[in-house]
Parts: structure tokens; sequence; C-alpha cells
């Protein structure tokens, strides 16, 4: 069946970010400085980052400009196709139209590499000479260590030990690219060390990962933090995704009545989602717009919207957002780029007022939404996709039972090359869903800050 | 620095294939039957393969018109881009200006299923129910089984068994798009049960899984064989890769000096060079050909021009080609889309004739600069890939030490996403070179048939 791709010429590529806070209206509340309850300022995050992300962080333009240096490298693989997935249609025999917009041609696999990117450039910018961040599966460390590469900057990657251990292979991107990768808990930070004192065999968590890397960037005159999701800027940056789809659905003569994305810290989801909320909350165009989180890490489904930390250390300001709580630990499902225990502010605001919904689902689902995706489309997905696309399925099969024809939009965050051992745990029936009690979700919530409460 | 990339619409995806016979100035001499040492016929070959693949493998038109399905799919990754390799460039301070044509954007992650889309079509055309295959490291499974499960064909595989069990992930891959993947030498072929009486414990080889292959095929009317290289017909799909390459050149406002392709068994290097050596074989335009090829497996720099069989239990026709005979099991190099015995017979021709010039790479030399073009272009490149880029860098220092600003152009022929072992094993210092004596290889060619000779 005939392919049906739009491509837009590389001075289609935005020329700025857009700021959906222009657009909202009211502001999430602001981050507070844990020791005083405060709002921080820009003084306060200026030993972690460079004062033009800062900028971003807090700016309320609807237009941010791409530094022409950052938008000469996003033309390595942006602007990115979008697809008409026929043959996925066909399969689930809806009358639904299924597009989705393909971020796995970056060279490092994901959406990542838009921020990443942005990121290195203005630490390059600055001075800074050295990075430092954390991964879990791995997709945001090997974006970071990409785009280091290509600045000369040092990249210093706290890895989830799980992750160092189970996943030799993303390590091994990450090495290449040269960055210097570090298993967490490690005895090179206080808070890596207190972690191993308490529990020597500490497997780490993303949380514990966040805290060493933003101690090592306080204490380095030279060296800033990176993060890789969650943060007003970082979402910035992955809207070009989601202002290209716009372009690209009007080509097709389109415009999508869903848009559906799979949310973890809310990077991506917001990338695809942000420039269509903005024409939904300026009284452009409805649309539904669908979160899909895993079952297993449920922060906007069953979390809390308050006052929390990012890291498990509580080294980072308190952000008001959707969470279970910093020393929840998800179980090991394979979509590890949603397992974190919070939500992008702005994701969790939106939820808030209304303009998003927001769904779990289990993992096997996912990847049986996962498999059909590859024997249909071709392309083999990360775990952390198949959540979108388990999502896009239940809307193209309600669309079917009420025999309407409408337009369901997906980003399609990311290829599966890296993630091939769930995709073997799935086939051979080692995976398992995760169900938990309202005592469960209670407890991880018990330790919320009182902070901002 | 500035991403320098050159796009082609969709309308500019070529329409027909390039045929190199038509330019030849003699036809290599013609594959002959084993039994009788006579050439074969089309008859010969219908047991194996469909009679429009068939006519190709014998046809001398320039231009093959590719159907409107094959293109269909085609276009959900090509036209591929090619690239100015500005960074790679700049720290080799060449005056050389590098081009390359990335075929890694493919859903299998090379070149590979530009052909594997063309035979399941065919093959499919004719009512033929289910493909069977071999393969060594994977690439080529993977691309048979995407294109198996895109036109609804059954894909078997049978892997060679020390990659089956060595790279599970490849396996994942080929039976996440619904193949059956066979580890060989299996008890499920007469050639297989013959090995495995003899060896028990035999690790298999890529001649020993073409037997099985062969022979499975042979024997069920609704299947047929597909070989990922070597063929005239498998060759002629990939010149998609060429022809796309000459436009691009010409936006560029260039045209290369010097092409430069890896061979295995010659279909990525086909694909690139092809077009390119049919305008210097018209006298249109001059330029050199470098095939480059591994150290461990030199079959183009140490082989023997000779008529020889493609498999181990020599059920296949016999093939003028360069050779290091039958029975010659590569050494365990990581490029394991380069560890075959022959060579094309039309590759081999050339070389004959002296269109292109062979050289042999070492593998600590292909790692290195599979490396250093990671860490400036940003891709991370196959291991057969780096052959073809450790051959680029050996021509760009040349014009530096020359001073001379020659165009180099390769093809960058997949990632190497599935291949993170080797890039762990370079960097821990586990990989070794291999040189050959003229004795080994002498003793390599000394069970060469007679037939034909």
């Amino acid at each position: 069946m005939e392919t049906v791709k739009y491509l837009l010429s590389e001075d289609r590529l935005p020329e700025t970010w857009y700021n959906i806070a222009a657009d909202l209206p009211s502001l999430p509340p602001p981050p507070l400085h844990p020791a005083t309850g405060q709002p921080i300022g820009p003084a306060d995050l200026a030993p972690l980052f460079p004062m033009e992300l800062i900028k971003q962080e807090v700016s309320t333009e609807r237009a941010i400009p791409i530094p022409d240096e950052v938008r000469a490298i996003y033309r390595q693989w942006r602007p990115t196709p979008l697809f008409r997935a026929r043959r996925l249609e066909k399969a689930l025999d809806t009358p639904a139209r299924i597009y989705y917009k393909y971020e796995g041609v970056s060279p490092a696999g994901s959406h990542k590499p838009n921020t990443a990117v942005a990121q290195a450039y203005y630490n390059k910018q600055e001075g800074v000479r050295r990075l430092v961040t954390e991964t879990g599966a791995g997709q945001w460390g090997s974006s970071l260590a990409f785009a280091g590469a290509l600045f000369g900057l040092e990249v210093e990657v706290f890895m989830v030990k799980v992750s160092y251990n189970q996943k030799p292979y993303r390590r091994a991107l990450m090495e290449t690219y040269g960055a210097r990768v570090v298993a967490s808990p490690s005895t090179e930070t206080a808070a890596g060390r207190a972690i191993l004192a308490q529990d020597p065999d500490s497997t780490g968590s993303l949380g514990i990962a966040i805290s060493e890397a933003v101690e090592v960037a306080a204490q380095r005159d030279d060296t800033r933090y990176a993060l890789g999701s969650v943060l007003n800027h970082v979402l910035l940056h992955q809207t070009v995704i989601g202002q290209e789809a716009m372009i690209q659905m009007e080509m097709a003569g389109d415009y999508p009545d869903v848009v559906v994305g799979c949310t973890g810290g809310g990077s991506n989801f917001a990338g695809i989602a942000f420039p269509f909320i903005g024409a939904k909350l300026r009284g452009e165009r409805p649309l539904r717009v669908v979160a899909v989180e895993p079952a297993a890490c449920p922060s906007l489904t069953k979390g809390k919207y308050a006052y929390d930390y990012g890291d498990t250390a509580h080294l980072t300001p308190l952000v008001k957002m959707h969470t279970l709580g910093s020393s929840f630990v998800p179980p090991g499902i394979h979509a590890g780029g949603l397992r974190y225990h919070g939500m992008a502010p702005l994701v969790s605001h939106l939820l808030e007022i209304g303009a998003i919904e927001a769904i779990a689902i289990q993992q096997l689902e996912t990847f049986a939404a996962g498999v059909q995706f590859a024997r249909t489309e071709g392309i083999l997905p990360a775990p952390e996709a198949n959540h979108a696309i388990a999502g896009v399925i239940r809307e193209a099969l309600r669309c079917k039972e009420e025999g309407k024809s409408e337009v369901i939009l997906f980003n399609l965050c990311g290829h599966g090359h890296f993630d091939l051992q769930a995709y073997m745990d799935y086939q051979a029936g080692r995976l398992r869903d995760y169900e938990y009690s309202d005592a469960e979700v209670a407890m991880a919530l018990a330790g919320l800050p009182s902070v901002g409460a």
C-alpha cells in the first residue's frame, strides 16, 4: 500500500520555539526554594544553568528565536517526516485517519536532541566546559553526549546503576560519542555516598542520579547541569515538533481531532501537543489532547498535584506538579523514559485547567500495540512510544465503533533499536502488568513535603 | 558548524534501476550448472527465484522500470539524504570535499531493504507464499523480514549459529517483524544434518546457511529463495542509491573524483558506484572507484578470479568471481556483512577490466575511523560502513599531503545501532587485526572446483 509521507523543505524549519506560557489563562505556580519556601529567582538557578536558559524558563514571550547555530545542527535530521499510517488503519479497519510525526530519525534516535543541542549551544556560548546530567534508559544521556561531541563540551552522565549494568549498549553509545558514564549511586558525590552507606547494593533511581548530577554541577565553576525533560525550557525546545506537524497536517489537508503523546517527564508530549493546545487556548481550533502514561508510574492519573522535589536528596527546587512522591521508585518496566515520579509543571497545569486528558495503559497492551505497528508500518518503536501507539489504537477503535472518521495525530518519539531486550521479554511472556491499590498510592504520597502545601 | 544536506523531493525518486550490463565492454562469464559444467538457463533457476528476477539477472537493458508498488514502499525512506561531511573534513584538516549518502534511514537500518522490498514484491506477484533466506550479522534477514511483513509473505531465516547466539537482538527484530528464525546448521535440512553429523558443535557459516535456505526453497512449491547480495538482480536494485546521489552531487555543484564503498558480497558498493562507473564506461566522466574490503576476508585483494560455489554444500550454480574458496570461514570480525568468501560476479568483472580498484583494511583502523565519524558527524556507523570511512580518511589524508581538493563520495550503508557490542569490544581493546600468509591463502584456495577452470 502507498506510503503517504509529508516532507518539509529545510526552509520550513521553524525559526522560533513556541512558548505556551504566552497563551495560558493563568501561569503555573512558581518553583519554591526548598529552604525558605519562597519563589526562587534567577540567582538561585545560576550555579546550575546558563543565563539564557534561565530566561527561557521564566519567559512569557510567545515566540523565542532559535539561534542559527542550533538550526544549523537541527538541519541534519529536521524537519522530520510526518506519515499517514495507512497500513495500520487498514489492519485496524478503522475509518479514522492516523498520522504520526517521526522523531526517531535523529542521530541519537529520539526527540531528545532537540533540546540537547540547544542546551549544549547556550552552555558553550556562556563559557561552560563540562555538562553533567543523569540518565535512566539512556535516550537522554546519549543525546547530550551527541550534542556535547558536536560543540566540544565534556559530558558526564550519572546512569542509574540497574540500567548501567543491564544496558551496556546504551553506555557504549555514550562512550563512543566521548562521554564519561558513571554508575549511580556512585562514591563521587555526597548524595551517592549517603545512599550507599544506607544500602551498599542500591541499584539506583532517576531521583538519586539527578541528585548526584546536580551536586557535581553546583560544585564546579566550569560545569553546569542539563535536564532532559520536566523544565519549561526543555519543553519549549521540543515545540519544533508540533510546529512542523501543523504545517504538515495542512499539507495533508487535515487537522487533528485528537493529538496523542506518551508522558514521562512530559517533553515529547509537549513537543507535539503544545502548538495545537495553544491554538485551542486562543480559541482558534478545538481538539482533544490525550497524555498516555504507564500504569506502572501513573503520576497524572493517580498522583497528587502538589509541591515536590525533583530528586531524592532534595537538592532541587520544589515544583508544583502531579507527583507520586520523590521517594517513589517505579517498577522496572521497559519504558525507562517514562519512569519518573513527577510530571512537568506545564503539563500538570494543563491537566488542572482541563486543557488535556490523561490515561494510564498497562505494559502488555503497549507492547502488543508496538508489535502491531512494526508489522504494519515497518518501524520498530521505542517502548515509551508504544504507550502513544496503544492510546491511538484505542481512539481508532472507538472511531470504528462510533463510525466516525476522526483525524488522530501522534508523536512517534523514538525508535526501539536499543530496546530489543524488551521485545524479547515481551515475546517470551516475561513481561507483566502492574496494578496499584489506593493504599499503595497513599503510602507513596505520604512523604510529600509540607512546604507550599 | 553548518549541516550541509542535499534532499531530493519524492518526485525525484528514480523510476528505473540502472543495469550496468548495458555499458560493459564485455559481459562477465555465465554461471555454470554444477553437474554439467554448462551455462545455466532460466529453467534451472525457476525453483529458486520468480521469473521476473531471473529475467533481471540476465537482462542487458540499461534501464529496468521500478514497479509503482515498489516505489510506493521506497518512499517511506527514499530519496535518502546526501550530506557533506564538513565536521569530519575539519577534523582531518583536509582540502578534500567529502560527501556521504546515508542509507541508514531505512526502517531496517541499512541499504538492504532496497532489494528486499523488490524481491518480496515480485515473489508476491507470482503467487509465492514463503521466502527463505540466510543471514550472518542480521542486516539482510531483518530487511527481508520487514519486506515480508509489508507484503504478507512468510519469511524464514537461517541465521548463522554463532550470530544466533551472540546477537539475540537482531533475531528479536526479525521475530518482531513476524519472521521465523532458525539457528544454522539445523536439523531441518539434509545440508544442516550432514554438517552436524561431522561436527555437532559447528557454529555455522554463511556458506552453510545458504545451503540450508536453498535446499528448503527448492523443495517447496510455494516457497522461493532470496539472496541479499552477490547476484546481478540484487546489485541492480541497489542502484537507486547511486542514481539519487548523482542528482544530489549535481545539486551540490560537485562531481566525485573518487567513489568509495565497502565490499562484502558487493551490493552496497554496486549501489553507490555503478551509475558513476556507467558514466565512466560510456566515456562521459572519468573517476576513480575504490572497493574497501576487510583484511580478514580479502576476496578481491587476495582471492582468485575463478569459478566457485556460493555455498558450502555446493547446491548453487558455479559463478566466476574473486573467491577465497567456498570452504573458507573468515575469522569472527564484527563486520559480519563483509564475511563472505566470494564477491559479486559483476564487481569481480569490473576489477578484472580495471574499472575499479580494491584495497583491504584491518579491523582496528576501521573502528578508529568509525569512532571519529561518530564524534564529528554524529551518526554511529555500522562496522561494515567503517571500512568505507577508513578508506575515505586515507583518501582525504592523501589529498592533504598532495594539496589537492578532490571530491570524495562514499556510501554510509547503515547505522551501527545493533553493533554496539563491537564498539564496546573495540574500546576495551578486545579486537584484533588479521594477517594472512601466502601459504594460508593458497590453502584456502586449494579446494576450488576444476569445473570451468
